[in-house]
């Protein structure tokens, strides 16, 4: 019998491989042009817009023109997240090797909404929940992957609020200034009623304290205390929350405890954070990104808790069109009753090739490494008489020059990063830091050195005296 | 400069291009194999489980067994979306180039946060979301990538209860006993009070009248009429709601109309339904879901709206690490005040290649294509003595063999089923109408035919007759 390869009657199984040649290639000379190209080319927005902008195509096109058009117009116009000058935000130089699962998993197709729609799909999801789990110290829990952090957090949310009968309004959720403000946004979004913002001490870290003196006025008040979110490496430090003392006010008051470890989870892998694995795996609910610090391409986060059966109760639901007719355990399981997801792509496949073909301890070695790069680069700083460490945990430092007397400190960083910027050598995202406008650079990039470190480091010496004249 | 390839030293240029070689024939075996494979092997969960499951792999593994363990332990575990035989739920069978693009968007690895981030990614994205709205007239709208249509349909109620001052708890939505549960799941996770679940017609479509006099009743009785939503396309029957009644009765109540078009709404293109176009123009906010009758691979969904403000409203957030500077407004959008991701992957560009590549007329036509294959099964069907259709639209058909005097129908057509599903050549979902057990197809799948469609019917007669001796 014949079929269709295609839709397109033009490929048929030869013509499919050597498109794919042709876009490995491509792929390949972008790895290969990270260390030179800059890392974000400066372009205008009329300007990008125009050369991408194109009519509705109605009539099927050329493949050569289509990756011209790519390698042309589009590929100048993205950040290069893999240049060794790439320090901002929190976003990984991806793994080649997975990238290429990514193939796989969209020629494969599967729709990982339940196991009786997708067996082996859902068999290696919950292996590689599993293994996440088993590396960071949460063993033995139930998950689900999802988009990331933000997806994640909300689910995270999700689960807390299932755990009440209150009604939104009358919800509390506890962060710190420095959480990550998808909690809030999810807080929003749920119709929590209430985000305390809580102060953080002088290691921009939430305290049990203040969380448990929260707690109390809110119960004084009537209101229904629901979730603290705690932080395992917050986004514009990395600074890891007081654990200990927060999984001890959450017993206490019987309040959800969600981690929010979408960017530092992975390093709990580490000898050096192995202390804190006890506190962790007390948490009702965890985030972790592998597609931050397990350097897998977008996109890929993970929701791990305690409370299979919430999972349920926040999410399950029937129709006629999806009945799960099993009744096997294993077999009736639904990830669709787990989460905000039907349709599902098969995130787990790429994660299942690139964790076996690369190793856990590979992956936790370079952790290691980024977190060294950066307590050598704080140390550059601080022994550089005009740059000052503001603030640094993982594998973030905050930093800044300092202004002289009558000098505005703010307004100087900025004409500083500026300049930094202008050279196409580094791309840094700026922050505050009690209320300091800051450089900030974080390393999730295994093909950063200490040779690019040290060059940003005289790169802004070397801007701030030219700046101030 | 040296830079690193991949995280692991054994992958360099030369290596990655034989992975991606190997990769690429492994996925054209699975092309391939679709006309004469099960749809899906029927194994039972404790030994699936058994041959997946491996110790959390801390050393690096040898690619000959990664790939040989996807070829043999993972894929016979796995659906065929793509296998003729395929027609059960409404899952696309996927495009061969389109899995090609994702390999790209994986490597560039963009997140696709904001401008300022990802130019030219945005830009594509905007791009995208354009055309898709062009071509089901729903012109110059705001839109998103979402990761499909239960995202798609949880923002848009988002969008709905974001213009809304009232509390969550008097907030009503109404949708019909057909519309697909993501709308009544998404209206329980963001606490809103009440969802009205109403009768069809003998057509199964939700129609004006019913809904005008719940919303009064609503409004008597001191709630909040927030949000209705209507299907283009259920995905129990295929059946499209009366729009221009339900436009009629969201304008003159003041009610958000969200349209739920994620399996349907591409069928927009045809002429057939080009009537439709203007009611559709109306609503407030639609769900198309490209991974569905666009046969892209997952997952890619899009939420368009004519509110571009209340994105903002439901989701604008804000934090020192992640401000926009930008002004221009080109390079000061940002998707992550638009939708709940903040990091979100290049899905546009696979779309971008792929529509370019195939051409949106040809989606179109295979589209009708498959609305004619439906039709001419409906015939089939209501041409065989033994066959009774129950419902059908677009490319949807519920059915079920006629039982005898005394006879149990459900037990029936459930053991008929059973016994088509036995054979590997097809894979139905089953669904209820009007309470009765009915078999389903949907077809969303350019690789099945009329051939295939005939042997169905004759299967389900054939097994009828066996089945009751």
């Amino acid at each position: 019998m014949t079929s269709n390869f295609s839709l397109d009657p033009r490929v048929d199984r030869e013509r499919f491989l050597q498109m794919a040649e042709e876009v490995a290639a491509l792929a390949a000379d972008w790895f290969d042009g990270e260390p030179d190209s800059p890392v974000l080319a400066r372009l205008d927005g009329p300007t990008l817009r125009k050369r991408i902008e194109r009519d509705l195509p109605r009539d099927a096109g050329q493949w050569d023109e289509i990756l011209d058009d790519v390698r042309q117009d589009i590929m100048p116009g993205l950040r290069r997240n893999g240049n060794p000058g790439f320090l901002a935000y929190v976003s990984a130089s991806a793994e080649p090797v997975a990238a290429l699962a990514d193939l796989l998993v969209s020629a494969l197709n599967q729709n990982v909404t339940a196991w009786r729609s997708a067996p082996a799909a859902v068999e290696v999801e919950r292996q590689v929940i599993g293994w996440l789990g088993e590396a960071i110290g949460y063993t033995g829990a139930a998950g689900i992957l999802v988009s990331g952090g933000s997806a994640a957090n909300l689910q995270g949310l999700c689960l807390a609020v299932a755990r009440t009968d209150a009604a939104r309004e009358q919800l509390v959720v506890y962060v710190s200034e420095q959480t990550h403000f998808s909690i809030a946004k999810s807080a929003r979004v749920l119709g929590i009623g209430h985000v305390r913002c809580l102060e953080t001490d002088s290691d921009l870290r939430l305290r049990g304290r203040s969380v448990a003196e929260a707690i109390a006025a809110d119960r004084a008040a009537g209101l229904v205390p629901c979730c603290i979110a705690a932080s395992v490496g917050t986004t514009n430090s990395g600074a890891i929350d007081a654990l200990d003392e927060l999984c001890e006010v959450a017993a206490s008051n019987g309040v959800w405890l969600h981690i929010d470890g979408a960017y530092g989870a992975p390093a709990l892998m580490l000898e050096r954070y192995r202390s804190l694995r006890s506190f962790v795996a007390r948490a009702d609910s965890i985030s972790i990104d592998p597609h931050k610090w397990c350097y897998a391409p977008l996109d890929v986060g993970c929701l791990l808790t305690r409370h299979a059966e919430l999972q349920l109760e926040a999410f399950s639901a029937d129709a006629d069109y999806v009945r799960v007719e099993q009744t096997e355990s294993i077999e009736a399981f639904s990830f669709f009753d787990r989460g905000l997801e039907l349709s599902r792509r098969f995130r787990a496949l790429k994660l299942w090739m690139m964790l076996r073909y690369i190793g856990f301890d590979r992956i936790g070695e370079r952790i290691e490494e980024e977190i060294l790069l950066r307590e050598r680069f704080d140390a550059a700083v601080q022994s550089h008489g005009e740059l000052e460490l503001l603030a640094s945990g993982l594998s973030v430092s905050c930093f800044r020059y300092r202004a002289g007397e009558g000098e505005d400190s703010d307004d100087l960083n900025r004409e500083i990063l500026e300049s930094v910027l202008e050279s196409g050598r580094f791309l840094l995202s700026p922050t505050r830091v009690r209320g300091m406008f800051a450089l900030r650079i974080c390393v999730v990039n295994f093909r950063t050195d200490e040779d690019r470190l040290d060059e940003l480091v005289s790169s802004v010496g070397v801007s701030g005296v030219r700046l101030r004249g």
